[in-house]
């Protein structure tokens, strides 16, 4: 019972400094977005290549790591500016930890706050962060068989990246399987393919950054 | 202080039943592995193909996941008992989990019990489940820079082993980061490279198999 009365105190706890996350950004007519994948799934480099190819959006880059300050290095290579997070061995952000990192960028400069999570498809999912839309990646090598294994990370998402498209054929990507799957997961959210390697989806992804933008 | 409290008496719990699975295998004579990866590092398929060229070994599976039964199914097509364990939402199996799946195995008739983990970097490092040996899988599509990321679940390895080789060259892995990551993180184990797609290491891992039935 402990445990349960903890995770309840701390999902409230959350929740309230998800609100204030939220605030800030509206305050400031940001977009938040929360990226959730697997480790390697591309967050990093589809970040980097967004940033590059969108120079008249203004983003801003909070980097959730357990260790090492390599994600953020990346992205401050780009000209946006980005804070690195370290959990230390948590398995996912909080909103707390957003909260501190927000004044460190310069919000009333901003269009866009992307939160990259922890490289993790299970903790992440449980943990709002004050976003406006959760954006979940998955990578074709990582398998077709996904969306099942990891069902709240899926059902969460506002939106589907089928990342490293390049490489489906290579590794055997099914489609219709993850199709199948988000039927009874997420039938609203239909994955989007995409690769940095060969521009596939990319448009649309930015397109859809755009109409977010707006609302 | 309630969390620390809470983790310090489920770390000491979690060794006790850890005691147990180990008295069990060893009371068989059983090599046990707890095999740790990403999400669709290859746990499973590296599984397959590895009873599937060793018909003289007696193979046991206990398969973690989130949810599905999808990983005990692959595995018991190879002819293998396998028993599926779900978290229903957890991070990471624990020994209490191990210990309540042994007796569905017939430990008399094994040789080598494999647990694959959840498909996690970071919370499975902190939960030893009784194995002998820790065997960390990293994938060439998650790119060279996980070490350090994860770096507790590298540290705790006794033989990592670098999956889809095949892929490494269409995703730019480089080898030599990972070597000079180890060096900070468990320099006493070297990654070996490996594919179940053109064979590569795949002698070399089963001879370490064997090596370690002998011990």
């Amino acid at each position: 019972m402990v445990d349960v009365i903890i995770m309840k105190a701390v999902s409230a706890d959350n929740q309230r400094h998800a609100d204030i996350v939220r605030r800030s950004l509206d305050d400031n007519g940001i977009l938040g977005l929360n990226i959730v994948s697997s480790p390697g799934a591309g967050k990093t480099t589809l970040l980097e290549k967004t940033i590059a190819d969108n120079p008249d959006i203004k983003f801003g880059v909070i980097e959730g790591d357990v260790f090492t300050s390599r994600d953020a290095k990346r992205i401050e290579k780009t000209g946006a500016p980005a804070v690195q997070l370290n959990t230390q061995g948590s398995c996912h952000l909080t909103a707390e930890m957003v909260e501190n990192a927000l004044p460190k960028l310069k919000l009333a400069e901003l269009d866009i706050v992307v939160v990259e999570n922890i490289g993790n498809l299970i903790c992440p999912a449980a943990y709002a962060l004050g976003e406006h839309k959760r954006v979940v990646l998955l990578s074709t090598p990582e398998g077709s068989d996904k969306v099942l294994k990891y069902p709240e990370a899926f059902a969460g998402a506002d939106l589907i990246l089928i990342t490293k498209m390049d490489l489906a054929s290579a590794v055997n990507f099914d489609m219709q399987v993850v199709l199948d799957d988000l039927q009874a997961v997420n039938p609203k959210v239909e994955p989007w393919p995409a690769s940095v390697v060969t521009g596939e989806g990319l448009d649309r992804w930015y397109k859809w950054l755009r109409n977010q933008m707006e609302k």
